[in-house]
């Protein structure tokens, strides 16, 4: 599926393919891996493309990490069998926020494959996703709290601030960073406002896609929360 | 932009850099390259993602570099001065056919790019393009010659073969394969005129979408050369 | 200079070099960069070596990232010319919160460098550090707040959290993150008060240290901060 | 076997192991791979190492692809068992033509090692080799259809094509370039013309080459070949 | 544990680990490998590290090789079992002798990790090691022969020597170049002669470090051999 | 040149390039560098490639450097101005003693490249080379000294010493290794000897090959030395 927050489009999919890898095998339990990637032509200045370098850089697996333990936090394990599901999101055009959107969208993505995976009975138990997943960017920007900050923004912000949360309220992931500056943490808490709130919207977006017979674009999702 | 033949999609951008190569410098020449790469998921089954490997795989470099050849072929390098002209071929979706898709759709990107560089101001000839470059694949599936086959097709096809030609009716390169087989040279000639016959319908599809104020999705292309 | 904060050992060293990377050339601004890494006989099990395996893993590059741009927020770089300064953090004996560990101690070595370059001409503005720098992990295990936990409690955390903060009271960073589990808003209130308790501790070690003639060895800090 | 065409000089030598690659495996069937490259001094100009570089460069996996298709397409895979033959190409001298002196070069130690393969017992099928295989190289230099180009002519050449073809009349393999220029489909046919006749006369020198008692030196081929 | 020769310090650690490379399996043997690095602030001016470069370069794979060569000529590996002793000699600061000091120090970490092994059980022969292992460096300095060259001796030495001996009197190893010059056959044997004396002083304090309940620091070795 | 000493044969080039490595600019010297390299086939099991594993083995660098230095015991780098020497050796068939006959065949190619540099007027002082340059290999076979030992009485030596050694009578390098044992003094006494009358044998043959027009094969060296 194509995810489009504002002018940031994120390809997300997830395939499952059979076995799981040698550190977990004979454990009973599934996995969930995710790979975050930006084509070249996504940024204003085309970047080198990592696979000609040979080597993935160091923002490129961070992000991946983020990607692929946020979903687990939502998924039981046990329940897909020796399996894995490998989520894939693909930039293809970025303009800020592209690992949220990678979030956001990869859920989408990952409770369709396990649809398909019931579906196809796959699953060990009917219901193993306990709960929503989606992300946000919030920022300080000339001194004011942002939601989803466009890059020309971004880049000049003051602090920058990833939350991950569930639809059931409670936080997944959070991660702050002054730029060049710090921060107290006053600010802190209203960053965790707007980036809550921001995350509710999503999760209205996120069920609407799921209730259509296949996944199609999100492209409410940036429209609503860039109306804060 | 986005090409559609059939199943198969490729995204195609063209970005201009200054400068060329160390080898080409001083020389008053521009450069002109091509990167093919194809998402882990456009296959059936995922495939691994080839910056994670470390490595480009050789089919992929192949394809880079004929990619890359089949384009310098239409442009006069001194035109756009001594800049570079990245091209990136992005598989979306693969379904057979795809590095001639790319090379077609890659002409489009190129074109746009160079119809920018001349409002800029950046061109020494206002026509740098001398013709419009298309590619086909043909092959003999259950011993009859078949226009662009689909994956399923391709992958018992005897004998495959890949033609860039020209809109003026010259050729820029073939290549042609016997799978496991041998082939005579009266299947040869068979292929080729098959192949020109559909690039002739290809050039139609590219100057429709060139007319347009910025080159959208090509579908019409795969239905037109699939009526065959 | 060598930091022990309970079984877990950092040799942490600051290295001025004349220039600065590429991108920063004739800007008048220094860098600072920061590579952590662990020995392979660090861990109880011993870990393969990245130079070996010929690329530095995901976690060891997001560490480096992390540790850099702690540091850069307490110093300004336009002080120290079109140098660079490069921290190495070589964890020899692994227990948990190698990475805290590593940017407390790395602000100890920064600091030496930073006198020595004063002492030796080198800097444009005497006092270019604006602000002390120290981290420490937090945790919940068996649902109780934990500070500084060794590895044995850390792999059994369901929230873990490093925060890095200032001696003027401020954040620079602030990374939670819930292990195959999510946490309330208040759990994070909890830990953040823990962690700012912990790094007012550290600081006041880290004073004592620069008040030596020569930096030695840190151990009053994990003892100190354990004691909570 | 060291062949010889021209001032080109390639070392062949086709080695034979036990299993098959894992894709492979529990198929009955074996496998053919190739390898090419070029020493550091083959060319005027030394050319760097590639394992000193640490990747294989396309060129030269392009090439190798080419020589192990080629040589797939006269043998019987079944019939040397689970087993893979490897076929090294190393270029000690190139002046032009060296994929196309490999290839031919290669069927004649591939006819050795199968020759080997049946002496030994290894051969469910006593004439594994269907065809003989023979590559050329051919061009269009100021306007006229020569064969085998040495590298001063291959360098200015308007139009460059190699062809791989059996001893029973077909073609394995063709591949036409127009270097920075096109070409019409009438220069195709002469091209094709003179490959085969070419090809005609290799064959000649190879079963002379096979029917001494361990094979030499090649040298006829080029000084044949070249007195078109 | 740590070795000092002088201003150098070396950390060396043995570990066990179960299974043996594939090429030794269902042999009953067991294996004993080294790797030799350096941090990269060992040296005066800092050098890069080798896991950012992505490959270990030849020196030190030379050292590695000439660590894990000499410290298996003193030990049984029927007697360990299919395991492997992986023994880590890491460089944290540099001045001269680094590789010599390396399989001193290793051998030390080897016989602790022997005696634990006997200590669990995991040993066919309760003395599996033969022989005690010292290595020495020696040189020509402006004429005359040096025992254990600091650096700044080492780099201006006409001559230099490593010397790999037994405590039973007899040659592990030599290793002998001349830096930009070359010696007569005397000068060979005066080296010998003062890393044998070397080597006898430095069984002496591995002795002593031996009888120890944990081995520490080897201070006394560099400053009785420097005597010299 | 191709060097022949026994069944072990290795190609041996010299080519020069304009400029130096970059830490040696500006310093009117040249620089001499050297790479050894084995081709898969010619040991008498395949070997894998270097350049497709991606990275050059230990045993390959340790070779390279050992080769380069050798050589530059004998030429004087001033005298070629500020140019680098690149000398080739690849090991075409192996059977025992391939790093001592490629230092002895590129001692040949090197003095052949100093003679074209001078003819072409490159040279500062016209004798360059201060002496000739030979190496073999030595062992200890069932308790007795072996010169050149062929690789089935290599594999089963029981020390293992190869010499350098130059024509005026001196050492530039030694290295002896106890195989899996060790060896007294009076061993390596016994090697030295064998050695040295060695050399002496091979300065002859090179003389010899440099007073031809054009350097061939060097066969008669490992006759005459093995009839020892």
């Amino acid at each position: 599926m194509l995810v489009e927050f504002g002018q940031t489009r994120v390809m997300c999919t997830a395939s499952v393919t059979e076995g799981v890898p040698p550190w977990r095998r004979e454990s009973g339990l599934g996995w969930l891996t995710a790979e975050y990637a930006m084509l070249p032509a996504a940024t204003h200045t085309r970047s080198g493309r990592e696979s000609v370098k040979g080597k993935v850089g160091g923002r490129t697996q961070e992000i991946s990490r983020l990607v692929g333990r946020s979903l687990r936090a939502c998924i039981d394990l046990a329940a897909i069998g020796e399996n894995t599901i490998a989520v894939d999101c693909d930039v293809l055009q970025a303009d800020g926020g592209t690992r949220t959107a990678a979030i956001t969208g990869a859920y989408v993505a990952l409770a369709d494959a396990v649809t398909y995976l019931g579906a196809a009975g796959g699953l060990a138990d009917p219901q193993p996703i306990s709960c929503g997943i989606a992300a946000v960017s919030v920022g300080v920007v000339d001194g004011r709290v942002r939601l989803d900050l466009p890059y020309e923004e971004d880049s000049r912000a003051e602090v920058d601030m990833n939350v991950v949360a569930t639809d059931t309220g409670t936080l997944v992931e959070i991660q702050g960073t002054g730029e060049g500056a710090t921060f107290p943490r006053s600010t802190l808490d209203k960053l965790l406002d707007s980036a809550l709130a921001g995350c509710e919207q999503l999760f209205t977006v996120q069920k609407e896609a799921l209730a259509l017979p296949y996944p199609g674009v999100l492209p409410e999702a940036a429209e609503n929360s860039k109306k804060k």
